[in-house]
């Protein structure tokens, strides 16, 4: 197999400098018509690419932005880069995604190698472990280096960019509202960690509602799942209370389908005893059965606003840009596990 | 906001030539110690990054691979990537991952984008349209440019490299013979076109655990789902006919999960009037209810073999490196859908 063939290697079989190749290569007059023609047969004959670096050198565009997501099994942020490449297609530009896996250091090399002259402009969901050490240093010096940086969904306050949110609290206070709607009096919540925006938001939406209503806020009801204890353990405590709930708010498509799950195999009618509504329009949530109510939060918006701010940043980097914060309004999306007949 | 500050307008501020200043970067003693030291301070005070390009023209190697699948929102090609990242930085590589939304020029886009100086060696699994158009030209020109490619999922015979394929025809085998043990006689499929490799395998597999037994094939239990109209329609055609199947093997996960949901909407009991099957371990199949049973494809796991292929390549790839084709073979996770009381 033929080794890749680089401007170095045609400079060394010719015995003449790199930038005497790039010439011939660009057909410059500089060079001799004898050796442009010669180089010319000689790069063509094994294939010789222009390594898109160099062209970078010269335009300082690459036309492709990158994206840093925490998860890659996830439908939520898959969704987002569907947005994402939806827009950014019309647009002309490429897509790279990278994966932090929920490490601050894969985030950090990730980052380092799309900013490495590879894109215009990175689009970012931080890693539960950036998070948690609260360690920004990358993000800022990614913004000092000028490079037009976009958070979206999880988002951090001290970083000075551009954000795309999820009204996460509005939300959380719409399935809890429509459950008080249908008659739910006991109402629990199964969230994250308090370290992640989007669950303590979600929470606080369901802290409102329930402060709005009659009802009173009961610490067992609020269930924060660890994610390093056993999920359906830490949900089961809910129906061994002795004043268990009729009605539950899950953050996300997980916790509700296997909150209606557990309660389903403990022999609990959906929704006539207990109304479950979760958080993510997903797969998941239309296949169950009765197919789950949820809170759809629009990550294809999410994902054309995100590089709608991007490409926005790219264009007009120069003028001295100001940062904006958009938030993603959220609707309910009505299923049999919250709908009595 | 400083603009990106390069190795040419270092050149221009000081009217030296690039490599001057590259050089300077780099302390070569053959710069005056005053010159390389106000270059240097220059590039640190505006935080001046070495361009990755400068890097690979002198190692050419990246350290970094590049992945393009068809979907994003997709659960199995997510599996895979998961299982890629996993062992590429348990070796150290950086991973990249590109979308071709099922589209030749979009998979052409990405595949040129990755091979121009970014990455050591690709991983895709081809585009639906470059399936049907048969236009394989853009993978010969990789392999002929001495790029290594591993295939992986849906593969081409014409193309040369390595594959890893899933042994589609014996799960499609395992599945429906599991049907004909728990008392099915009459087994329907629904299944994909037929320029889907994957598809057609499963349906292969079918086929002879059908001709293996006493029961006859029918051509209307076999429903080959077209991407351009209504699933759903097409799947209820089977509860149409006069005499409908007992079981039924749908070759993914959504098709599964939409035939239990037609099927119980038209007041089937399952597993007992009507026995279900899918395809692919994913989400849904754990949250219907019944939860359905299923053939496990170990996405993960193809993932680390193509890892393995691909790093194997890239480093015996100057020795006339021969390409290898692994086979995942894929086992039955049985739950309620098929597992009648």
């Amino acid at each position: 197999m033929k080794s890749k063939i680089t401007l170095k290697k045609i400079a060394k079989e010719f015995d003449v400098s790199i930038s005497t190749v790039s010439k011939a290569l660009k057909n410059s007059h500089e060079i001799s018509e004898e050796l442009r023609e010669k180089i010319q047969a000689f790069a063509n004959y094994y294939h010789y690419k222009p390594n898109s670096l160099a062209l970078n050198l010269r335009s300082q565009k690459t036309k492709t932005i990158g994206i840093i997501i925490p998860e890659i099994v996830h439908h939520f942020f898959t969704t987002v880069i569907s947005g994402i490449e939806h827009i950014a297609n019309e647009k002309g530009y490429n897509v790279m995604i990278c994966v932090s896996n929920e490490s601050f250091e894969k985030e950090l090399l990730n980052m380092e190698m799309l900013a490495n002259g590879i894109v215009d402009g990175i689009i970012v969901s931080p890693s539960k472990e950036t998070l948690r050490k609260k360690d920004f240093k990358h993000f800022e010096a990614l913004i000092a280096n000028g490079m037009p940086l976009v958070m979206f969904d999880r988002t951090i306050d001290e970083v000075k960019c551009s954000k795309v949110i999820v009204d996460d609290e509005g939300g959380g206070y719409l399935a809890t509202k429509h459950l008080i709607d249908i008659g739910c009096k006991k109402i629990a919540i199964i969230t994250t960690e308090d370290f992640l925006t989007v669950g303590s938001q979600r929470t606080k939406g369901y802290l409102k509602a329930i402060k709005e209503s009659d009802l009173a806020v009961r610490e067992n009801f609020i269930i924060c799942i660890d994610d390093k204890h056993d999920m359906n353990e830490q949900i089961a405590q809910l129906f061994s209370l002795s004043d268990p709930p009729d009605g539950i708010f899950a953050v996300n498509e997980i916790y509700a389908a296997t909150t209606m799950k557990i309660a389903q195999k403990l022999g609990w009618n959906i929704p006539d005893e207990l109304a479950i509504i979760g958080f993510t329009d997903g797969f998941i949530s239309e296949f169950t059965n009765p197919p789950l109510s949820t809170v759809a939060q629009h990550g294809f918006r999410m994902g054309l606003k995100s590089f709608e701010l991007l490409l926005d940043e790219i264009e007009h980097q120069e003028e001295g840009y100001s940062h904006r914060i958009e938030k993603i309004s959220t609707d309910l999306i009505l299923r049999k596990s919250t709908i009595k007949e």
